[in-house]
């Protein structure tokens, strides 16, 4: 059930869910990078280990790989035992939801229990996982949970009602999570990412210049790498981004932010 | 299963899912009035039958009530074989919503079913009604779908997440099946009622009153009925601009619409 | 400055501001249709009063043709001081903008003084054209205005700033006096036009037969005026609904409503 | 017309319209902490040269106070003329707003050349102030605008239709230079500030500390910098967000976010 790339600590903990190689393990590798003990949460627990293992290794840290099967509410409840059991989950990122086709279905087509798993995990997932982390962050008043959404988050599209209903939802608890939580010290944004996400760019950098980079825009911009390129939003750059989320001052935090990329597929 | 309050009609059916005293109740009876045979469907049958046959023997028309549980797939597809059975299903109207306290809730002690639930009523069954009515649309090139939403379709509310999330996803599935079906010619809109709906207020008008005090705004503002009353929407004034929804020309159709009193507890 | 097509009137007035041959003579028609006496109001006395004639002939209607420049403040106050000197203003609908080219233009090709010219006519026009009549409607606790909007109104587009900019702002009038002024009766609603309107359809039809073709979608279905045609909107259609606004019972108002046609160009 | 507080540059310039003793002065701070060569310009000379002195001595940066109203075109040419002679412009912030009073207007009382000062200093100019510097950003194929809006960016608030025309048109502007600019590589955002900007909190801190703040956010929640405060937003920690919108890689750019305290006047 649960593959533990390093031992337990005492510091807080940065839980992942829905990690697949792009979005989802920038995320994890940056709040490691970062000096937090990180879990890491999906269904497919093979791919998860290599990954908690490659981020352990590169940024020296702990990282945990866990099953979880987001459609299924004991497994959820499992999961967290798990998560829990590493100490105290000050940071929440919720990225999963029930992939769909690349094309539109017709609405004719589409079976009442897919739709159903689809809200499952977008929906009742994050609600589930929420409920097991809430506690412990307001007991302490302070954390952050972050929700990822996307462009189906904000506007009907044809062919998609799957997607786009499960996503509404999630923006909605969101919401609603920040009006009741935030009073008390937890923080909660939802994401919308506006565009597609590819692996991440560039030559790969070591840890110190991958920190480095944070302070010369300029010279990324000079370095021109994807200026009228392929269209997809480098992962890395997306996670500086939820990291930024996560150190804002509780006097000035964002509840809702969209990310798109210069160019490319454009969805909003 | 099925109470039939009248024999079957050659004419197109307006099927109201979720009929309680109130909108439901008016809704069916300005459909009704205008010459549709009436399908109303509910949990409680022993009530709808009394709404339909005071709706029958009060506009004259065929009302049919047809028991129906929207959290469960099986009882809507009963239920809309029996609908189907009565002839074309031009006008779909759903207003079904799972009940939540007037109080806001902690979300801790919100339990995972009772929010699946939530989703199962305000989601999953207006999924599944539009499913069952749409390819007689299509296949006719002409149909109306109206769902009902509410200030918690907009905005997320502190303690309300069941009824924020469900009332999200069903704005969702309103844009998606608009853009899908609208080519094609069905008309599908989204009514945002931004206020508590009270009983229909006033004299007991006869229908031929009714029908007349359309024309007639500022008689009806001199008569003055609640400029500063109760605050509650007149749930008969809200059918009206169902109806209107309903008869708007193809080249001039409404999406998203939102209805709130001059006064009273304002949400949005 | 002022060219009357009839004598005064002891009912209430329906001021149109921005008056061309489609949207602003069909809701004209309409409320004169219905009995009011109307003002129409524009730049080009002219062709007004080929309007007016047209009108009052067909509608048997008072119609008054009042030269308006919407960017000049003295004008507004001028021509309702004639507006005003016919009754009581029980309606106003602002449907004036600068005009701009169908095609994008770069920003850098904007002048300062065009982009203040929308501005004047888009927001300043309308701020000014409802200070006019306000106090007239607060006096008698009720009335009706009604802004036009379009898609620019709620997304930025490239290439159209001076349009966007001049319809977010009026949206946001229109929010701001629903806000002061509906508590008090009057009625203020912004209608979100998404597309572009042509001429009316169709043959041209009596008033009786216009006025009958409102209760019978099917048939007006059934005649198929326009299912897969041009993509443009009946200005006639629209009427209807600028009517409907403005009839909606006070304990269930529309602030704001989207209208947008079956096919054609989508713009939202 | 101004004042230099040190000499000339060939790094980018950050220019900052709308500098109080607030937000405006924490941008420039930052950005001078960050070592651009920033321009603040205001209304208030003698204010702004105590400003430029201020932060160039603390950052042991260079920071030029030149006067600017954005309510009068030619001020904005020839300030701009000043802001182009140091050098290519980076970076412009645009916070210039016509002050209002905080309890809401009778729309009655307000006048119409009042209205359109609101228009011209909110909207106008940040027009002009955009059209000075996008030809140097777009021959570079980089640059970053941010624009500051407000809760009465969303929402019509009775009472403050000059405040929310100026901000809801300023919100378009945003999206229009966006959606023109971004794929030529110009960033452009629009930040809402839902709440009341106070003067920076805690202790003054030494550049090293507020630099080393950053990484960690545990530490400063432990601080319980106003934890159950003020209500107020800190300007600093606001001025980190527009510095890391300025620093957002190119494939994940914000186009819109919020910001509000964890508690305090909430205005969303």
């Amino acid at each position: 059930m649960r593959s533990m790339a390093s031992s337990s600590s005492s510091k807080g903990i940065a839980a992942i869910v829905g990690v697949g190689p792009n979005l989802g393990r920038s995320i994890a590798r940056k709040f490691a990078h970062e000096g937090y003990v990180v879990a890491i949460l999906a269904r497919d627990l093979g791919r998860l280990s290599r990954f908690a293992d490659e981020i352990a290794r590169e940024e020296k840290a702990q990282v945990f790989a866990i099953r979880i099967d987001c459609s299924d509410s004991r497994s959820i409840r499992e999961a967290f035992e798990g998560v829990l059991s590493l100490g105290f989950v000050e940071v929440l990122v919720y990225n999963a939801y029930q992939p769909v086709p690349w094309h539109p279905s017709n609405f004719s087509d589409l079976r009442v229990d897919s739709f159903e798993k689809s809200l499952a995990v977008s929906t009742v997932g994050a609600f589930h996982c929420a409920q097991q982390v809430l506690p412990g962050m307001v007991e302490r008043g302070r954390g952050t949970i972050l929700f990822t959404g996307c462009s189906a988050s904000l506007k009907g599209i044809a062919g998609f009602s799957e997607l786009c209903c499960g996503k509404f939802a999630l923006r909605a608890l969101s919401q609603c999570l920040a009006r009741e939580f935030q009073p008390v010290g937890v923080h909660v944004a939802h994401i919308i990412i506006d565009g597609v996400v590819g692996p991440p760019r560039g030559p790969p950098a070591t840890s110190l210049q991958r920190a480095l980079s944070i302070g010369e825009p300029q010279q990324r911009n000079i370095l021109g790498r994807d200026p009228a390129g392929s269209g997809l939003m480098d992962p890395d750059a997306l996670a500086q981004t939820y990291w930024h989320l996560h150190v804002q001052d509780r006097t000035a935090w964002t509840q809702e932010i969209d990310l798109r990329p210069l160019s490319g597929p454009r969805l909003l």
